[in-house]
């Protein structure tokens, strides 16, 4: 089978095509016919060694995908041959709290990735997705769209009359605008585009701040709110938005820290954590009990991801470079078969 | 009535005593003989002009104490003359979500506080106390006891066989070692004196660890707990402790910010956070109600504040002063009358 | 003032008009013009001597209504003359747990309630109103709007993909099936009338059951969610449907208990209870700040409550006798001024 | 290897010993040679036909045991041989929320059970056991212990200062009594029997109250607690007793249903769960991740369960009827090897 995988050494131009055997199930296990894949911001900095630099190479990267079940393991009753489904990141977070065992069985590292032709997967890491999607956009969800979920729906409690506020509008960001109408909340959306805010507001969104005529942008959200500030942010910035983020949340509010595409470390005041008794919340993708809910509502929605740009299979190095770019909006697929 | 007041400007000289006139009670209000005070970090820094430089003065600092109910004002029902409370921090905080028109009405700026022979607070913002304490245990309660409270119980849920992990031993972490344990808990503190651990194991810690020794603690309570972390980190230390706490915490687990002794800001990488998806949990003392159920707790295992020192009213200045020398565990005290 | 009250007995027909003394303020108090009300069939049962028969006459009933504020006792500071506020139905309860202190301040019994032309409220029970409603419609918030809230929002926690039972047309099952929408969820509704039920799916409602001809209707909601059972049931009948309720549940679901229009007690199993592991839910109403953040979401989604009749003041009786016939969708309104 | 098998049909002089062939382990499976089980009444229920009557035989009944690991089938990770485990209740239901797919994997019917020399497990479908605990105590844990923990910590949130009412003394009743208090919760317990009340004291409880000499025990409770009722009742009698149960939990209060001792149906008023905002909560055992947590507790406080009476193996017949005279206190066990 064909793949693309990091080899001997990271960065951007180790991303190559390789040749490996086609794997056979074992017992318990699908085999997956990949039809898309859709690189992250971590699949870059992972390609890059910014995320974990002691991962062993050769790596195939990419979490997010969807794939065909071609072969049954033994044993194996959750799925049949023929089933379109999406493996989860976490492979082994079914539900429940999370945990370092449950953590280290994430896709596109430590354990390979979906830029392959064939993908072996247990069959509890999986699951079937909404007919209504192309294969390009049940492949964003996996990590993408489940982060999203995660930090509006399990790691918080968004509820019709809510306002969130979502920072820019990457792949993450305009599942959690999109998630948070579905769910009867108000969006606050930033960006460095005024034509970026445009699409975001064809998309539902209330307001767009843009932070460069803004840069105190936490201030405004609060403007708009009335005085109040947002019930949540979904923080996608790290350490170079979170002062904002924290200026820009109500008493009681939460930040959902869910990337880090401005910074890992900063300089950071508690003072406002403490004094508007705010929770600041780590949102590790989520688990399969989540991706299985996000599909319920997807499903009943007829929810369609933003797909901004489709490359082809042979073209996936380009895919993930595209994603230094900053230019997209929502998420960038590749077309694998 | 005699008061001690922060007057003209701020600073602990300026902490004076001084004679107001007696208040009487409008409607709706209790008229409170205060019998004992407590100061805590926050009066300090509220005397100093560190907690809110805008506080207008003259300011009778402290929130915590205890007075006996010697007259009623019209329409009041909730309380009878003789009976013995404490004021509640916000006063108008009764429960519910945090909200900042809840969190104005605190004691001890911008409201005057309890550093008197005589207050007014409206009949809601007051509750019994335990009948088995003392003045001084008692007049511990409103701020370092409900934190401790709200931190473990209110803003967590900590249950019997977690982890907490308290780091010093002020007032507030000596309740939150005492409370954990009345949960079930098991709990490990840390301090800069071999000779203050003892004490802290004396009350029921499991382990102490002495961070002057061991600057990399974070590391040593995972260790502790097996590999996995605790599941709460009760942190006062503010900016200067944060990364420590964040390493110290389990995959899921929250740390609650309570204080900021340590420090207000520092350089603070968001990666933990975000990796093992931990909360990061600001803790603004609490509502009446967490009052209420903290204290049917106390009553029922008859539990007692740890009074380190009790100073005489004529000595609020040295009482207060003495907070900054660090050289407490748990509470100190002032007996009024 | 003209007011209606029940006078020496109860029964309907001793539901009368009467004149009452103008009320003043006094300190905390609002003096309400009230625009319009709205009976519940709580109020049915209260006229009827059938909800509490110890309540002292005379008592102005009914629950639901909205007013001006036309004068303000001394000392009032949440309102100011000229706003339109509904009072709340428990008057007491401001937010946190239930309490019977909090729950013994209910409007129409055991105090007046909202069938006069002034009323007095004290300022911490009564919340201002979306301003895009009519009179009519705001007047259905306090008691029928908010039981609809709290069932879904408070104690129960819906979210988008979820699906929710609805029992019958009437006040609260309308809202219920609004909010449910609101939130993200489908809603399947029951009734006796093909003719409501194409007026319920005209709302949104993705089925309908005809309880009369599907007896078994527990069974036909699990079938129509692929054998699953729904996440919440709004159950407004009491003994008569509860056992119908359980069965159309899904494993782990909530069965919301806000009324009891086809009986009070019943010969029930427990049985599903346990196997299933449901969670049957009281819903008293609510409190005020869940009366604000359904405020929140009406205002943000401009959502109309369904006011199927208008009555003037001096029909009050005949108002409240309608809902005895059970031919009303939704909300049935008096206006008063 | 033996077992004991309800062959042919239900009864209890059905429950017969039987030599089956030594099972081996499959993929993922555990092979354990079983040290003692322990009947729990689902069990008694289930071997007279009355749990399920729709249950193949022939089946080994019980859930409740513990096992020592012998031999690994391909691919086990999670246990090495020699280590002492607990295979659990539901053996799919490792976290998260109930369904109907977890909830069909359950030990003593629909599979076999623990009375049994040798069991088969899949790895993920056992805990290890506290390691200071007997095999006797060990074997209580899966069912028994479980309901108890799941009811107080899993379903509802009991803590410090919470007063939990326990029906009865028999084995699940006797671990929500430790429980409690691990928890930090006062306790009432009622029984038909003096002497057990005497012996509830002694582990801790703070009221016994005689159901015979004081039928309305509801009102007991209440009276016990200020006039305020419980936080939580652990309801194990079903029908029975629910109407009481009602009456002795307090305004916003919980009953958790685990057991139907005293009967499957009753007539039942729905007005208590409506008036006083009440939550019924089905309790079905609980998951794998509940299991380890209460493991922490028990091992953390050195708890012991308490085993009334310990038959050996060849007489397990014996051991099951003896729950139906209901004269334990606590659990009875079975000596296996």
């Amino acid at each position: 089978m064909r793949v693309f995988e990091i080899r001997e050494r990271f960065g951007l131009d180790r991303l190559v095509a390789a040749e490996r055997p086609d794997p056979r199930p074992g017992p318990g296990q699908l085999l997956l016919r990949m039809r898309a894949a859709s690189p992250n911001y971590r699949d870059l900095l992972t390609v890059r060694g910014e995320y974990n630099p002691k991962q062993p190479l050769p790596l195939i990267p990419c979490s997010d995908g969807v794939g065909e079940v071609v072969e049954l393991g033994a044993g194996v009753s959750r799925f049949a041959v023929g089933e379109r489904v999406a493996p989860i990141f976490a492979q082994d977070w079914i539900s429940g709290e999370p945990a370092f065992s449950k953590l280290r069985s994430t896709l596109g590292g430590p354990r390979d990735g979906t830029l392959a032709e064939l993908m072996l997967v247990p069959e509890h890491g999986a699951v079937r997705v909404p007919a209504h999607l192309s294969d390009e956009e049940a492949a964003c969800l996996p990590c993408a769209g489940l982060t999203a979920w995660s930090a509006l729906v399990t790691c918080a409690t968004v509820r019709a009359g809510d306002t969130v506020l979502v920072l820019g509008t990457g792949g993450v960001s305009i599942f959690a605008l999109q998630f948070a109408q579905l769910l009867g909340a108000q969006v606050i959306v930033t960006s460095s585009s005024d034509e970026k805010l445009v699409r975001a507001r064809e998309l539902g969104a209330r307001h767009g701040i843009n932070y460069l005529s803004e840069p105190a942008w936490g201030r405004k959200v609060r403007d708009l709110t009335g005085g109040e500030g947002v019930d949540l942010v979904v923080e996608v910035g790290g350490a170079g938005t979170l002062a904002q983020s924290l200026s820009a949340a109500r008493f009681g509010g939460t930040v959902s820290v869910i990337g880090v595409l401005a910074g890992r470390s900063t300089d950071l005041s508690v003072i406002p954590i403490l004094m508007k008794q705010l929770r600041v919340q780590g949102v590790m993708v989520g688990h399969r009990e989540g991706f299985e809910a996000m599909n319920r509502a997807i499903a009943l929605h007829e929810m369609r991801p933003v797909v901004d740009r489709v490359f082809p299979f042979e073209q996936s190095r380009e895919a993930v470079a595209h994603l230094a770019r900053g230019r997209h909006f929502g998420k960038i697929a590749i077309r694998i078969a």
